[in-house]
This record gives structure tokens, sequence and C-alpha cells, in this order.
């Protein structure tokens, strides 16, 4: 269950001339001892300056050993294929699963919505005021609401109808149209439930926000069921999305201080604020490689 | 469901003499117009200043209001008999559930508690440096860890060892002792569950902390299984305690950032800090009449 | 010092049919006894419903005393002028202060902003989502930068180049476009100090968010200088503009953790998100008529 | 000023056998290429194991270097004095300041407090519950409130009267009294300014609670005049002593919600729980070798 350590090959250089110079060395293994000392090892020999290292052990160090690392060298552009097939050598020694990327080039992505635009519009916005480091590539709707707002930022926007009976032609024609397109998904209130024959084309690529603190209210109107129960914080969750709703692996949350004078729909108001902020934090981890995956559960190395 | 307005007949007066000087309303009835008028106008008629009011109404104003207000009169002590006796033709007006309190009235607790002293040590803690204005006239526990700790403040200190098959005996007993000693209970970290039989005894006068933010976690070993889950913040819920386990009306909830180098002991001692500041506040919302519960929700009025 | 009660006689009526039943009552009197029963019997005689009611008294009922009532009542908008005139008599007995808004009735304002534009965008992107219940007017910068957004809302750009030399003459023509157009100024990261003269034009009427927790931090560079104290909580602050910088009445403030790996630029990215959220809610609360002022400070009566 | 890597030959062997088996390595150098690598081989070569690795580089790896080590051994008691030697032709390759510690020994610290108890009950608690790994070997205070609660934990009490005129010879005698006894000491609301001379003993080991969230309110009553000023959070801030009076590094902060219903009394309770959270969290990362100091900012290696 490593799969974000399969290469994203297909992601595109940024049309503008980039600043971003460095790399990231993502690695997972078996523990063992040695395995910094090769890797910084490895990195000084090709000349590279480790600008940020962080790393994490499960199980007290008998357990599987996470490592991300960000690292500059000169000429970085020419040499990185000679850098990659160098480290062949290291990641065998260490049983390793790896993956070197360059900061530079862009994830791209495509987002799924319904009609409500509060999270879409923020993505949107905090890639324009260059906040992600990425591409939306397409906006897919099974409505029509945001088509306007999503071509104002001259973003390519698909409608596709769905319901139950049509779900699986559906989805094989957007499996066609995302084929080769994108590098992961956000689903930014798409309210609908992808099949798990869908998601397994996008194993641990696939990222939602939900609208409660999970395991809290997992499954349909978590704001209804908050005010129902009573609580005095509400909450957002992004996790990837796995087969099993609302439990894949948790990426981030927040919460909000709520009391008895807020309504459902005043649940609902402040939780926009709260989805917003949690999604694209979710979102810009992923572009930049932050988040590794062990078990159900994240590892998030902050910036 | 409104048993807070039982008489807290048998609250004993502090040792000391007090600068408490004022007393409290607490209505619940059908809204209606007029209520704040007459409530009011009836004050100020007995002279009284109003020095807080709270109110709420469900349903926008076409269900259920509730209102607490904090009022000062002179001579308040030898009228207070006469002040209430005076309001039962408002309350009769509007169907009202009232209770009036005087504010320098203590209300006595007792304190249930296993083998962690945590949330034990807080309240009595606040309890010595006067934050929390009630009388905690003995501690219940199944085990015998803190019976010192519970002596050094003066307290008596009573040990109920139970099983399942001795449970209904050992709470019989327990109600025996209780019996007109105490307005409330506290459960704080008692890992016993109360059979329904005995919270009968006080209905919407027993405060469980629960060492999870529910409704997530429900049951036994919350951190083990926020652990499990890979949450990113762990919380604590104190809340009435009804036949429905951690089901019952939530005071108060809190939580705090945890990340994938939290084990579940970490989570577990980090818990302790946010279960100790939420039961206190629970305790002294209580304390403070603060605290009115409609149907499974609470409203409270805070200071 | 109640500026608050300053008629806003000039705000316009929605474009389109509102809900907004309700009328709102602000009321600052010198404490005394019976105000609120005689304010609520005004009220149920005039066969108003109150939805919510809130009330403060400084000094321990000895100060002055704030009270904000929310009602409901038949034909409010035939009958409003009545009901105002009608009031009279009460406010009189108190010596009160007071206002009387409809809810339905949206305050004008107008935007001042210089380069950044993260809080503007929040501000209108709120405004469309409906949870602004006002109407921005106009947006006046000294520089272009936000003027294709704005135009794209369909809002009014008024460019105006301003220096130290020809500031009182720029705030002359700013004062003449105002005049008469707009209830309040909001100062959405607009990167020059108003004279003293401009701002007694709109006493307690001009919103600021400084980029920092008040009062550290006053003036320039709040980012840089927190940067360089090692702060481990960056903030912002949305207070009312008097003549000394950055020392009016504080509305609301909210802050975030930072650590040694965020540099200036990170804190001012991730101080973007605080003022954007702190500016909202001021300009929210102001829209609702929720704040008060008392000498130097804000009783904030929140929804 | 790196104070920090002071020896600390002085700590004490806990009493009874614990399983801290592990050790610290903190160093601080001038960045160069390498460094990362240099360490974890020299840690490889030994046969140590690394447990957790933090880095931080100040001005974009032209700066300094930071980085805090754990890590474990076979036998690392008898081999330690070896290892240290071994390390030292790699400190002087990159030039570093560096420190080598043993979990396992504790650190010794003496509170000092006048009258107020909350932050010394909290950090003895913390104590006696196992969560400070440290050692308080004394407690200092120029009034007698507190000394019963701090015999009561057998600890040794110490009375010194101090104003003014005395100051000089009082802290002379503390000076003898410390001399060889602590490592570091707490200033748990001591209402005493330490005079330079007596903090240039102990450089970067006086931890200071003080009462806001600094910069803001430097100096006396910081509750008081977050009242007057209106704030809408108040907050706690510990650092390391310094000449300058609440100027020296922060090491860590909080803060928390008020409102106008909050009296200058009120600030001050709610101030407590804060100055509790943040007064122990800075003595146990002391404790545990987290923090080091750039200029005048903190680099804390979080557990």
């Amino acid at each position: 269950m490593t799969v974000y350590l399969t290469p994203s090959s297909n992601s595109v250089e940024p049309p503008l001339g980039s600043d971003l110079k460095g790399a990231r060395l993502l690695i997972s293994c078996p523990d063992a001892p040695g395995i910094v000392a090769a890797v910084a090892q490895f990195l000084y020999r090709q000349g590279a300056n480790i600008l940020q290292s962080d790393q994490h052990s499960t199980d007290n160090g008998h357990g599987r050993f996470y490592m991300r690392v960000e690292f500059q060298a000169e000429a970085l552009n020419s040499r990185f294929a000679t850098l990659q097939a160098a480290f062949v050598s290291v990641a065998k020694r260490f049983d390793m699963e790896w993956k070197m990327t360059r900061a530079k080039l862009q994830k791209r992505f495509a987002v799924f919505v319904s009609k409500e635009d509060h999270c879409l519009r923020e993505l949107l916005w905090a890639w324009q005021a260059g906040d992600l480091w990425g591409q939306p590539v397409m906006v897919i709707s099974n409505h029509v609401e945001v088509q306007s707002l999503v071509e104002s930022f001259g973003i390519p926007f698909h409608h596709f109808p769905v319901n139950s009976d049509t779900k699986p032609a559906v989805e094989e024609k957007q499996l066609q149209l995302l084929q080769g397109q994108v590098d992961f998904l956000v689903l930014a209130r798409y309210m609908q439930i992808l099949t798990p024959q869908f998601v397994s084309h996008y194993p641990l690529q696939v990222i939602n926000i939900h609208h409660s603190f999970l395991p809290a209210f997992v499954g349909r109107n978590p704001y209804g069921r908050a005010y129902d129960r009573g609580v005095k914080l509400i909450g957002a969750t992004a996790h990837y999305v796995t087969p099993q709703l609302d439990e894949g692996p948790i990426i981030e949350q927040d919460v909000q201080r709520v009391d008895h004078r807020y309504g459902a729909e005043d649940m609902k108001r402040m939780g926009r604020r709260i989805e917003r902020t949690v999604l694209v934090r979710a979102v810009q981890w992923h572009l930049e490689d932050r988040i590794l995956v062990h078990g159900n559960k994240t590892i998030v190395f902050p910036s």
C-alpha cells in the first residue's frame, strides 16, 4: 500500500520560468541501522545540499521507516536522470520504495464538484494567488452551477450528469477524459460516491473533503447530525478516498466552536470556512509530496 | 425532561462569610410573547437589579423558551422565600418550570474515580483555589490509589470494590451513602458503567468526562482507537449521564492537535490535559446553574 | 463616544425581496433599575416578539448599560416610524442613546485597498455568497492592481494615487465621492494612513484590518517584526480607526501557530488567511449592528 | 550565544532504575554540505540507531545549522565517554558547538515563586505524574505562602524576603545556595526582577512565565492592561530570561478567547490555566534538550 511512490512522470513543466530549483526524495523501507547515513552520504557525494529532512519510524524503530528530503544541487535539470539512476543501488540495499521529484514540476489535477462552490473557489483562488504549486487542468461536475466560475479562470469545465443507473457508464467516460491528463483528483464537495472500480484507478490519489470531524458523522448530512447530537465543536476532514466510504487515511482535520444558538444552517455556513481551509492544506501538502501513507494513516511532514 | 428544576434545597451554606449576594432565576416554558417583559417587570417591582440575563428560543421562537437571570436585591436572605412565592403567579401564567437559587449556596457533590487521578486532582485543586463554588463532600472509588490524595484535602474517601456480579449490591450501598448528602455526582474517570437504575436517582445530575470527541469513539479505549484511526485532533467531552452509554447531553468539548509522532500513550498523556480542562468547565457551569437541557442538548449560558 | 447611534437613514433597500422581517433595537444608557422591564414591556405592548436579547453592564451594574434586541412584529414596514416615535418616551426616561433599524436594510460601504487583494477578495466573495448582508458600493485604491477583479463583480472602481504631498487634496476628493453614498468604510489592507481630518467624517465607521495581534507590532511591517521577535503565534486584528494609529477599539482578533521554520514570507502568507477571516467577521458584525463601543473597547453581541 | 552547549555534568542520576536508554546529540555550526552525512555516518559506525532526527538551517542554508538527534546503542552507559571522545573529530571538521547527553540523566532545577502558586503546583504535579523528567531540588520564595505545599512534596523550601535595598545581598546568598545544586531555574510567577548580574550566572538557563502574549504588555500588570486595551484574546509566554526585561528568546506561547464580559480578575483567573500549560511545556522541552537558541529566537524540536 505504497502507491505514493508511483512515478509522477506525466507532470507538466510550469509555463513560466521558476526558481524552484530543488528536488525531493521520498523513501519508505523496513527500519534498519544506517539508512540516514546512506542517504545523506549519497546526496553529499552527488554535491547535493540538504534543505530540509524529516523522518519517522513506526513501532519505536522496529517497524517501517519513512523519510522526506528536500535538496538542492547545481545543474539539477540536466543531471536529474543520472541522480535517479545512481540512487538505485542505495534503494536496493535497504529494500526501499522511493520517489525523486523536481520541485518545479507541477502535479496536474482535476476537481470534482457538485453545486456548492466554496471549496472549488478556495482552491482556484489559492492557485491563482500562487499558494498551490500545481495545475488544475479541468473541473468535472454533475451540475452546471459552477461552469461560469470555472471558465472565468480559463479552466475547462465538463458536465457529467449522473444517477445510480448511469454511474458506471459516466465513470467510464470520466476515466477516459482523465486518462493521461492528471496526476490526482480532488473531490471539492462532490456529492456522489465514486465506485471502488473508479477509485482503483487512482489509489491514494483522490482527496476528499468530508464536512465533519471524522470518524464522527460518517456519511450523509453531517451538519444536520452534528446539530441533532448537540456537539460543541464542528469540524472538517480531508482524507484519501478508499473503497470504504469516509474510512480512508486522514490527511488533515480542523474544528471550530459552536453553541446552542447555531442551527444546522449556521453550522453549515460556518463549516464552509473550515472545509475550505482544511482542503487547501491537504491539496498543498499533496502537491509538495509531504504526505506518506502507512497503513490507513498519513505521515505529514509539514513545511 | 427538565430535571434541572429540581429544588436544590439540600445545598449547604458556605462555612465562611461570602459576598455572593445575588440570586439566579432559571426558566423553561413554551415560547410566547411577553415572557421577558413579565419576568423583568416582576424583578423590577421586587426591587431587584438584573446583573446578567440570557435567553434562548428554540425553533425560531415557535418552540421552547429558556432564560437565566442573575439579579441582586437588598435583604435577599430574609426576603427569598417571599420572592419565590411571589413568582408563582408569573410562572403559572406562562406554564413555566423554574428554579430560583441564591448564588451563595454551594451545591454539594461526590466524585467517583478509579485509578487515574488527574481529573480528580484538577477538581480538588480548582475547588481549593476558589474557582469552583461548590462542596466536594466525598470521593468514592473502586480502587484505593487516590485515598491519601483525597484525605490530604480533608475530604472523606470511600472504597467500594466492584465487579459485574456485585455491582447491583454495591450501587445500593452507594445510594444509601449519598442519600441526602449530595446534589450531583461527578464521574472523574470512573471506569465503571453505572446501571440505568442507579442513574435514575440522579437524572441530569451525573456529569461524566469521556476521553474522546464524542460521538467519535463511544465506549472503551478511545485513545487507542483514535490512534488506530489516525485522527489529527484528539478531544474530550463532558456530558450528563443517561441510560444510553456516552449518549447523554454534551456540556463541553475541546480538542488538541496531534500528528504521526504521537503514539496511543502520548495521546493519553496529552488528553489528560484536555480532560481536566473540559471537566472543570462543565462542573463550574453546573455549579453556577448555567446549563439548561433541551431534549438531548444543553444550552450553556456562559459567564 | 456613542457614534454607533448615528441614524443609518441613508441605507438602501435590497434590490430583491427579502425575508429579513425583523428589526433591531440598540441601547446605551446609564445603568439603572427597570431598563430591561421597560424595554421588554414596550415591545410586548407593541405586539413585538423578542427573537434575541443581549445586554451588558459595565462596572458591576454601576456604570453604563448596553442592550441589543432583535424582534419581529406584524406589518413592521408600515409601522416602523410609529414604533420609533413611540420609543422616544422610554428612551427619555432612562437617558438612552438608541437606534432602531430594520434588519432588511443593507448598509452601504466602500472598500479601500492597495495592492494586496486577499482581504478584498474574501469580502466580495462572502458578499456574493450571501454571508454579508450589506452593499459594497465602490472600491477605492491608490493602485490599479485590483481594478479588473473589482469590476468583474460589477462594482465601481476608483483610482486615487496618493503620496504625502497630495494626501490632503486626494482625501478631499474621496470624501466628496463618498458623500451620501456609504454608511461605513472598510480598509482591506489599505497601506495608507488616513488623516485624523478624514477619519473625523466617519467616527467609529471605519474598520481596519491590522496584520498583527495588537497591541503587539503597532505600525509598519508587523510580520517582519514578528519574525524578528521569534513569536510562536501570529495574528490579525480588526478594529475601528481612530486618530491614534492602531489604537482604536478592537473588534476581533485571531491567531495561528508558527515555529522556527516559518520565515517572514511564510508568516505573511499564513497571515493572509487569518486576516481574511478576522476582517469578514468584523464587517459582518458591523453590518448586523452587533458591535457597541464603550470607551475604547467593543461589546460584541454575537450571532 | 550558544550557552545551551554548557555541559550539564552536574545532572544527577535518577534514584530509581530507568528505561530511558537513549542519548541525545545537539549540534550548532556554520551551514555546510555534508554535515548530516558525517553525523549519520558517525552514529552508524558506532552502532547507534537513530530514533528521531530534526534539523534546521537559517537563511536558506547559508546561515547556521542546528540539529538534534536521539539515538540508542548497546551498552551506552559504559561506552558514553568513548562516544563523546570519538565525536570530537567530526565536531572539529565542521566547527561545531555540540552536546551529547544521556536521556536518563535528570536535570536539576530550582523553582522561584512569590505568592501565587498555580504555576508551581502544575510543575510539581506534572513532575509527580512522571510528565517531567527532571528533579526539582528546591523552591525559593520571597514569601511563605507556598511553604507547606512545597514541603508536602518532600522538596526543600527556602524563604528569602527581598526588597530593592536588600536585593543584591539576597541574590548573593541565593547564588551560594544554588551553586552546584541545579542545572537551571524556573521563575513560576516570581514577582521580582532578577538583576543582570544574577542572570549572568545562568545564561539561557532561567525560564520565566510572563502572563501576556509577548511582546504585548511587557512589564507589570499585563492582565489589567489587556483589559484596558480591550483585547479579544489573552495569552501567556514562556521565555528565557536575559538582562532585557521580557525580551529574551520566546520558548512557547498560547492564548485563549475572552470577550467584553471578562473583567481584569476574570482574565487573571482564566490566564492561570494558560500560564500553567505554557510553562510546563517549556520546562519539559528544556528538560528534554529540545530547545536550541539562535540569536534571540528559539528553535524547538518537538516530541
